[in-house]
């Protein structure tokens, strides 16, 4: 059984703060200021040009991307880390359109976080071969598979609404049309149980630094099922992802793997401050995650609705659908979340109208909750968004 | 006039260390640590997500470009950072092709950093377009500029012998033969002067862990010259990229100048670290360190020749046709590498047989150029890489 006192006292978080925002940027883990400190002083000060062996950073996208696959049903070796979410996806992106040549249709959703979009413009624009970016609503995905679909693209969760799509049965889909599945598992990992294995999905890509709390520009994530990772032709041919980097040979050679994934130079510090972040994880189950989840998610839905009837519900209302987020919708909502913010209530606004509140039970509990629920009753009973003090004091939070 | 005790007490460096090592990762700068933990403590665990914008991470990008730029000869919002050096040439790569579209040749000479190299077959391969990578030796790229070549790539320093290439001349060349010039500055950015602007060079990136002492896995900067900087369509077109990133709209319309290569999230930690060590090139004039690094490497050369006959100068004798290091061949290159850095003499070994050492005169002075002259004679003399216990002790260090 989870220890969620201890995974509570594991943050440092600003006193009287109730943090609804993990699903943009996790809080500090206690442990990260500490391993940067080691990591400057002890390894780069002390060791030097040494310490990419003699401190492991070489070896550390591997070792990382083992204990992420922990949390989202990969098996060691099926994951490395770098780069960011962006250049994760451009690059399963490349790498799916290069197993289905006869296949000119990318097929993903209006709910798809919009650097996914634009990564695919940007690469198909660029490959002049006649690919179509087609974006249909999530509901009707499975229907508009094809046998012209060569890659379905598709974050996991709705970053605005939290709707969750069925992984498993979409994957399954996309296999039966002869399509490569690609998930952006961004607002999944360390949100929700994720099976990456058992979904039998090509690819998969999330970043760190929302539900897995690896800091600001924490390294990204890149899965590539293991039957297929020794195949792929890397369109991203970096010298880390050679298959004997230090040789400096003339020609690309990919490694064995999902190594072959990696590009450039890993980002050591934040590297090291997201393996601190992981920490935390040991001994947590994704299953109590997911419990806790929704019982704090429906406490939050079913509190808001008795107290604020004028927040339209945005997100499922079934949880099963839903990931570990909740939002409302109103046409204040900007100002609304400003007004929250300066009660000390951190959640966030997403135009035009969508104000999201992540659910992250590690440091969230039902005490969070309800001060949430109070604070978000009070700044709508009193219409607190629409007077100037609250703009002003939101302004220096 | 650049004062270079203080540059020296700027760093963090072992008792007893000297580190010709800096063109491959820079030491610790003293102010680094502290930076981070005010990253981690003040920024990150205190403002939380609001630190996008209160702590300035936002911009950071283009701020600390601006002064990476003055120590190339780029002006204020014609320098980028993030991601790696391999990702930074691939999009520089791609929008120089795409500049060209009626020409089918990449040249690039032997003397590349092999990265960028597969990163260009990498990009060719998946254009499909009938591109071809020729590779020339260093002295006949002038030679093999025609109106096939649609782009010039080059690294500035060879990172190998340190020669350098004519970086005006040859951009100029490329101009004349109807190529775009790219340039990879990660043997210059710091260690020589580069007037980019002047050079009329389209596109150069570089890395910022060698002579700038960014630290291990910080991001790479490009620039791209303003009046392209407008027009060019970034293959990686990522959502910070975007003119309006908190818009969140379904289709990729391009930051306005530089700021579109940007792609993903920033590595926050990284780029503070970063802008830590820039902290120490305030006053440095690159004149100075260009004067200092010369007069330096001639005294290691003279000393080497006098004392190590058996070490052949693998850099051009010529100090203006070098950057700021010196090689060596030898056969046993590996072993008195390893033997020197038993001694507390820092330089590298890169196959199949040179001996590099880096010259960094913010923190490399005569003291520690003559203690590297006699550290190598002793071992050159007592053949020292030849006993097993050098190779012992050399393991751990």
């Amino acid at each position: 059984m989870t220890d969620f006192a201890a995974t509570r006292a594991a943050f440092d978080l600003p006193e009287g703060v109730v943090y609804l925002d993990g699903n943009s940027l996790g809080p500090l883990p206690q442990g990260a200021a500490e391993r940067a400190a080691t990591v400057l002083r002890d390894e780069w000060g002390r060791m030097l040009i040494t310490a990419w062996n003699r401190a492991g950073w070489m070896a550390a996208p591997a070792r990382v991307g083992a204990r992420i696959g922990r949390l989202v049903g990969a098996a060691p070796g099926t994951i490395t880390m770098g780069d960011t979410l962006s250049v994760k996806i451009f690059q399963a992106l490349a790498a799916g359109l290069a197993l289905r040549p006869g296949r000119r249709v990318v097929l993903s959703d209006s709910g798809n976080f919009p650097t996914d979009l634009y990564m695919a413009q940007g690469l198909l624009r660029m490959l002049r071969q006649g690919h179509e970016l087609r974006i249909v609503p999530p509901e009707a995905v499975a229907g508009a598979l094809s046998d012209e679909v060569a890659a379905l693209l598709l974050t996991h969760v709705d970053y605005r609404t939290g709707r969750m799509h069925d992984m498993a049965g979409l994957t399954r889909a996309a296999r039966d049309a002869g399509a490569v599945a690609i998930w952006d598992l961004a607002h999944s990992a360390g949100a929700v149980p994720v099976d990456l294995a058992g979904s039998g999905a090509e690819f998969a890509a999330g970043c760190t630094y929302k539900y897995l709390n690896g800091g600001p520009g924490a390294p990204a994530f890149i899965y590539v099922r293991p039957d297929l990772a020794d195949t792929i032709e890397p369109a991203l041919a970096g010298w880390l992802g050679h298959a004997a980097p230090f040789a400096f040979e003339p020609d690309y050679r990919p490694a064995p793997g999902v190594e072959r994934m990696r590009v450039g130079t890993p980002p050591v510090l934040q590297m090291a401050v997201l393996d601190a972040a992981l920490d935390v994880w040991d001994g947590v189950a994704m299953a109590d995650i997911r419990a806790r989840s929704v019982a704090l998610s429906e406490r939050f839905v079913a509190g808001v609705a008795a107290a604020c009837p004028a927040l339209t519900l945005a997100s499922p209302p079934d949880p099963v659908a839903r990931g570990s987020q909740v939002s409302f919708r109103h046409e204040n909502g900007y100002a609304i979340i400003q007004a929250l913010i300066a009660r000390g209530v951190i959640g966030d606004f997403r135009a035009p109208d969508i104000l999201r509140f992540g659910i992250a039970p590690l440091y969230v509990g039902t005490a969070e909750i309800d001060r949430a629920i109070d604070a978000l009753a009070e700044v709508m009973a009193r219409a607190a968004w629409d007077r100037p003090e609250f703009h002003a004091r939101a302004a220096v939070t």
